[in-house]
């Protein structure tokens, strides 16, 4: 959730000139997405959402992102399409900014989803998996293991101020990790943080699934390791075995998992919680006072490693 | 524009039990109001804001200002009015904070506004007081004359360090008004903070006015007075002559302007200019990580004071 850069009624109008989305009629900054500026757009035409893309996404990264959503909702995924300007080009220039305009999805996201709602999440990962089957970009997942060193030498210094004896627990996963990670999983487009945040219901049905500024190539059950990190654990940190099982159920009803892929999941779920400890605890020591969020705090990841440091095997997960 | 208290979707599903409102299918967090937290909450049936009220705002003043905003509405004024509870209620409680859900307007707010619009804009507030004069609620303007000195008060250890020599000029301002300050003018509601921000067009038609939480019983013409510091000065501190005949005049095409009124009015400004360069001040020099919004430059105020000093009378502001 940020604003960082103001855009006035005049700069939109101005700015509008290149598209043909009608007259805005509700132009507000909105607290939403971590690291780009969000407007909600209503027009006599449609409702859309304006991005301006701050520095975490790279400029030339953009047409993957913007390609892939616009081929995923093609293909019947309800993800936000990039609208094209009169130009034919999905970006253009605001306020220094490199900006898009994106058709708006009704629908609402939970902070505790409950059992349904991880079985409908799982089906539509998988969904996401199945159709992205056709989609011929690559992305290197800038997040995957070959990065996490370099940002746990970030965060080496002052970890352990924000959570205590940290660097020694992501020094000796580092070490596991990169001894055991598993290669050749079938892999494909993966959304690789599909949180619940980035998944919109209306009346317990998925209405949409958005922000796709971290999708990937990379190993399908490690998105679905993600998933679980992400959906299953409960607010005192313990994991829900039964969110578990129906988020894998939901997953295998529409892509059924191989044997190597179950086999691999407490070690993708270790990976998957190290990078967003890795992650939350670089940007609560870069915090910036200009983002209208706060920073999340990392101490659940923690949590959520040991669980998985401590897991037998497949069935810890419902299996 | 701000977001201090977080509300979750289940959060707002229990809140939303004690309303007919519909089912929410779209629920996000604006950057607006500089005093509350605001949502953006659209069901099937309609859209509305949900408000949370922080700690500017009394508690037991806001049965004032919904009862105004319901009143005005009715009245044919372009205002959010609250939405009943199932118990009756226009207010319940929502995480501690007193919440309320108001109808949603269409519109966008101008950053520069043409003349055009600033003669709409006169009209509009004309509208306001003349409408308004069917009202019997009466409150003091908490932030009238009497209340600038404790204000200045507030401010003078550091408001040099923010405007260089401003602690001076407030003084002797203070001075100035308390020893020529007009009474009986003609009074009533005023909005007490007419700026462009608050007021809201579609395809250059005025489509609401909002933001009633400084709403008072005071003098016609104060009001006015804001509204020329707020939408006849240019960026580079001028004041546009232009605007302020063409505001005055939307003014003066609805409700005729009294000899004594437009005689007050270059100190009326000046009061005016005073009061937004105090708060400012205040606001600046107490600022909230929390908000979400950046507190805004008390600096312009300073020029706009200057100015209004300078004027020989009425006519500097085009009358």
């Amino acid at each position: 959730m940020a604003v960082y850069t103001e855009v006035s009624f005049e700069e939109l109008e101005n700015f509008l000139k290149s598209y043909d989305v009608g007259t805005p009629r509700v132009f507000k900054g909105i607290a939403e997405g971590v690291s780009n500026s969000n407007y909600f757009l209503q027009t006599e035409k449609a409702t859309f959402i304006l991005t301006l893309y701050e520095k975490r996404i790279k400029t030339d990264e953009l047409p993957f992102f913007l390609d892939l959503m616009e081929h995923l909702a093609a293909l019947g995924i309800p993800c936000p399409t990039p609208v094209h300007a009169k130009n034919g080009s999905t970006t253009a220039s605001l306020k220094d900014h490199s900006a898009a305009i994106l058709t708006f999805l009704d629908g609402v996201s939970l902070c505790r989803p409950s059992t349904e709602h991880c079985l409908l999440a799982g089906s539509a990962l998988a969904n996401l998996h199945v159709k992205g089957k056709k989609i011929s970009q690559h992305r290197e997942n800038a997040l995957g293991l070959s990065s996490w060193k370099a940002i746990a030498a970030e965060i080496m210094a002052e970890g352990n101020d924000v959570v205590d004896g940290v660097t020694k627990l992501v020094e000796a996963e580092l070490d596991f990790l990169s001894m055991n990670w598993p290669s050749s999983l079938p892999s494909g487009i993966i959304h690789a943080d599909f949180f619940p945040d980035n998944v919109l219901f209306v009346k317990n049905k998925i209405s949409g699934i958005i922000d796709f500024y971290f999708a990937c190539t990379d190993a399908f059950s490690y998105d679905l390791a993600v998933a679980l990190n992400a959906w299953c654990f409960e607010a005192d940190g313990s994991y829900n075995v039964t969110k578990g099982q129906a988020l894998i159920s939901g997953y295998d009803s529409v892509r059924v998992l191989e044997q190597s892929e179950r086999e691999a999941l407490p070690i993708l779920c270790r990976g998957a919680a190290l990078r967003f400890l890795l992650t939350r605890l670089y940007d609560w020591l870069n915090d910036s006072p200009d983002a209208f969020v706060k920073p999340k705090n990392p101490n659940e990841f923690v949590r959520r490693l040991r669980f998985h440091q401590s897991a037998a095997g497949p069935e810890a997960y419902g299996i």
